[in-house]
């Protein structure tokens, strides 16, 4: 378990393949980005030029690339890890993707006798770059197992789920709960000040009770300082929603909430803000009301 | 300030007077049902028939009664706070009912020479007993500063919003948030239970990073036992969506969410459910979707 191809290396995979070094693990790297591999020669990686070759070495491949397709590229696509890795070797995904993909991912590389985990995570890239990100973990419990001290460097709640696309599935309630909170902290803030109500004083308020959420701690404020620097990006929380309402409508589940927070994204989406941060979904907001939040007091 | 008149002796009314008794204050009780007010006399309450009778010797007036409706009555009906209170008075008002409401008694007690406050509170019946609630207060500055020992009496994190009616604005903005992230629980976990994950589990993975909310920690578990006892009920949490979206409309907001949630919340009410706790509108999703989120395992 010595030997980990690390492929991926943005916000949040270039953090999390420093901290298998710093373990220990021998690590060899691949970007699409040529640079971003050269950074991580001085710090003791491995380089590689293709996703098959950072597999072929190893016992391990984790994969932390943005979006389903991505995946089914590295992995199947020409000189992917299908063409590099030897058998008996695992794959980890721990991207945000859909967890059906997930499943033909696990088929496909089973056929090569290749194991197949989907372990997405969450904390960001606080969490990514100080190891204490928590990882949902979907597949088989003894190759769970095996990856566990993999885990371990980079997190600190693990999470067993169960059987492949688990992880996934996890993620997604994750981000539902994310998206609404989201609104809720929005929609709240936007009556405070609608009401002649210092927003600031009312998130001092109300932040240790009943309505108490990361959310409302962590992106309130910036909410208030039209502060929109990514963080996560809109972008990234809409396509996670697309993913959520594509799996509902298969098991036909209902999603009134997060079917509106897609749609409220989706408008930032169109007019060109999708590599903002999320507390912007509080623009949305601001272009129904015809006022903004940090207006010095509201026209009305 | 020794001498209080307190009215209202339900879920919160009774603790709270409580609180007052043992921080060395004179309290005089009032309540609609007899049986309340004689529960108090054993620990060292002084009885009375009326909100009048309650008012007359009182330097302040606590009120605790559930509605709008219900504070308009006791303060100016007959036999009302208004008939006994002596000029340089204070009322307070520690419901959640309607910032208009709030700003017409003060000014109907201001032709007598009476103060008002406006100040509702968060932290519900276990707040209330262990003197731990939060207190949102509205009014002036120094009628606030004069009744600070009566609010450290009864709660711990004491906030002056601003002028009359403050103290239920802030209230409404707390109701929002909390009734969307409620929202956001239920259909997360539905749709944990509708992908065939342990809803219980996932509870316990995503609780502790960005889906983190007092709502999925203290609420999320109950919904997954039909756990409906109250606590908070549907009817109230409704009545305050109710006051939310009337001020809304004033103030021309247009609030997506809490509209969406206070429907939900309608058909339970509607179908005799106001009575059970809020973690209940997890049913109004059952109902949607045609399965419980308490069934060994999801029909699809």
């Amino acid at each position: 378990m010595g030997k980990v191809g690390f492929i991926g290396l943005g916000l949040m995979g270039k953090p999390m393949s420093k901290n298998l070094l710093k373990a220990g693990f021998a690590v060899t790297v691949y970007s699409r980005t040529r640079q971003k591999i050269e950074d991580m020669s001085s710090i003791g990686a491995k380089l590689s030029s293709s996703p098959k070759e950072a597999a072929m070495e190893a016992e391990v491949v984790v994969l932390m690339v943005p979006d389903s397709r991505d995946v089914e590229e590295v992995v199947l696509g020409k000189n992917g890890v299908i063409e590099g890795i030897k058998p008996g070797s695992i794959v980890i995904d721990m991207g945000t993707i859909s967890p059906q993909v997930e499943v033909r991912m696990a088929e496909e590389l089973k056929k090569r006798n290749v194991d197949y985990l989907d372990a997405p995570v969450t904390g960001g890239d606080v969490g990514a770059a100080k190891a204490t990100l928590t990882i949902m973990v979907g597949g088989r419990q003894d190759v769970y197992e095996k990856c566990l001290p993999i885990f371990k460097a980079m997190g600190t709640n693990i999470f067993h789920m169960g059987p492949t696309g688990s992880g996934q599935k996890t993620k997604i309630v994750n981000q539902i709960i994310v998206s609404l909170n989201l609104l809720a902290t929005a929609e709240g803030l936007m009556f405070a000040k609608s009401a002649g109500l210092d927003p600031g004083k009312v998130i001092e308020a109300i932040s240790d009770g009943a309505a108490a959420s990361y959310q409302l701690t962590n992106f309130g404020p910036k909410m208030l300082k039209h502060d929109f620097e990514p963080g996560f990006k809109i972008a990234h929380l809409q396509k996670d929603l697309r993913i959520a309402l594509t799996l509902a409508d298969t098991v036909k589940l209902p999603m009134l909430g997060t079917s509106m927070v897609n749609q409220l994204l989706h408008t930032l989406n169109q007019s060109g803000n999708g590599d903002k941060g999320t507390p912007m979904i509080v623009h949305a907001l601001e272009k129904l009301a015809g006022f903004e939040i940090n207006e010095k007091t509201k026209v009305s």
